[in-house]
């Protein structure tokens, strides 16, 4: 069995996103857990299996599976579809690159930069906001999406943080086209709407 | 034709000791190159393919796989061994979440903390050291290593930055006997030795 535990309007939305271009919302039970907010509201769950009390948490028959990047790759590998090239495809290491670079490149470079933080080591370990635009850009320019012509669990994850943060997106008509097509989607949209309820409710 | 671009002593080695590990060395051809190292000495290598000019880099067949974890994940998929629980195998999700943990949260809080850097979204977005010892922690009760009774990638990955930063040990028996069980592996003591070489040369 497969549950995910799930905040609404927080980073497990995008797990949700994923799982509703898949057609895979029967197979993925819904378990919904409050979270401490950034606004300060909200409480630790303790039905929440994440160790530090976050979400997304994605159990499967016991094996509990937590960072956006790796839920993506499980939920994707366990039901093979357009959203993510499988192992053995010759687009699987730009995926995963996609995948990894999002945590451990471009997470980290806009709270940095949204906080104002700045020191040596973190130009030298993460450059900054110009080069992930480049890599975006780049990739782009090749594709209407991130590994060309088909959308992927790639373009859910690295668009997610942009469509909360709009002062974020670069101001580069390729980005902002790619952003538009990815909210435009029928399942995204359906998404927003039913978190939308789950957040009032 | 697999290719690793490396730089001796740097991020890269990690890679050097999972191929080591795996037996692997005669599928992959070495390719150094040159980097900016933190003091500032080196240059930007011409050669290397990482779009940030950073290593590791791997290129397989005209792939490009960057970010470690990406490219520890890309290599055991490709060459299965007890290095690394396979899909299906109960332990995957676990081992996916330790490799994207790595990067977007371990990472992270050593360099902040090492920078001595504070802000409010940073304990709200990647916790503390005591929250990565306390994870560590947790999975080394249970096993030797990280995964239980199997030393995996996930090992190498994640004592790597002890390695280099010692200071950073958390000051845990169960976490300094896993470090020196990783040091004294025989494949670890070879790539130490090979990399001193080659920094020297
Ligand atoms: N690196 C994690 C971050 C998860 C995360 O920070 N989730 C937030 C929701 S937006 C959370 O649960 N916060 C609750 C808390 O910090 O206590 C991932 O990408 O999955
Ligand atoms: N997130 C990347 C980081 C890679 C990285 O920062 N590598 C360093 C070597 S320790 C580098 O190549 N630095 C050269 C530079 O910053 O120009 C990964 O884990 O692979």
């Amino acid at each position: 069995m497969l549950t995910l535990f799930h905040a609404p309007q927080s980073r497990s939305t995008r797990i949700l996103t994923l799982i509703e271009e898949m057609g895979a919302a029967d197979k993925i039970t819904l378990r919904p857990v409050d979270i401490i907010r950034a606004d300060g509201t909200g409480a630790r769950d303790h039905a929440n299996p994440h160790p530090d009390a976050k979400v997304p948490a994605l159990d499967h028959d016991g094996t509990l599976v937590t960072e956006s990047g790796a839920v993506m790759l499980y939920l994707t590998d366990l039901f093979p579809s357009p959203l993510a090239p499988v192992q053995g495809d010759a687009k699987r290491g730009a995926f995963l690159t996609w995948l990894f670079w999002y945590g451990s490149v471009m997470e980290p470079v806009m709270i940095l930069s949204g906080a104002g933080l700045d020191h040596p080591w973190l130009a030298k370990t993460y450059r900054g906001m110009p080069e992930i635009t480049a890599r975006l850009q780049s990739a782009l320019s090749r594709g209407p999406w991130l590994l060309g012509d088909t959308f992927t669990a790639a373009d859910i994850l690295i668009q997610s943080p942009f469509h909360w943060f709009k002062d974020a997106i670069p101001d580069d008509p390729l980005i902002r086209d790619w952003l538009a097509r990815g909210a435009a989607r029928p399942a995204y949209q359906r998404v927003m709407q039913a978190e939308a309820q789950r957040r009032a409710a």
